[in-house]
């Protein structure tokens, strides 16, 4: 399983400023992520605390493929395009996105117990 | 629900900083965050990339609680500091640890629709 981690950090100006994110984020981003083929799941955080310091994360998203290559095929698919063009309108230089892969052999504790 | 997500930057040092990390993050660190009460699901990552841009963070880490008082007790929980003063040795300065919630509101699509 691959992930697109996304962290997004706070936009310039008020609160508002977020509002408006938000809103479009949700109303024009996120319908448009949902369409990309081969996306399994995807889940849409609130940061509100980053313990022990302070954070300019304001929201992450997690999107998960089957593999890397469908990650990829995502990525140059239509809609997750025009998604992208959304997000560089609303969210310019805001947004950090990890491609992650999943550790379940660190989960697994010691190898071989 | 609320999410413990934890990103975690490259120690310093050479691969092996890194491999020896992840060795004690998985025998001792992750034992302990699972005796965590109130635990719902733990999801760990190894970032692999960061698109457009280069990335410090090399591992994440989701810890699913029912609530932020379900995550707050679980930090006050005696396997959670213990987990915590390994983390303190094994990887310090290089954590950040976002609480975040989940906006499944910001899924949804346009209100009311």
């Amino acid at each position: 399983m691959t992930t697109l981690l996304v962290l997004y950090r706070r936009p310039d100006g008020d609160d508002d400023a977020l509002d408006v994110l938000e809103q479009r984020y949700r109303d024009e981003h996120l319908p448009l992520v949902k369409e990309t083929p081969g996306l399994r799941a995807t889940r849409v955080w609130r940061v509100t605390e980053a313990l022990g310091e302070t954070t300019d994360y304001v929201l992450a998203c997690a999107m998960e493929f089957d593999d890397r290559a469908s990650l990829d095929a995502g990525l140059r698919s239509d809609p997750m395009r025009a998604a992208g063009r959304v997000l560089r309108e609303i969210a310019p230089g805001l947004a950090t996105f990890l491609v992650v892969e999943n550790a379940s052999d660190l989960l697994g504790g010691r190898s071989g117990a």
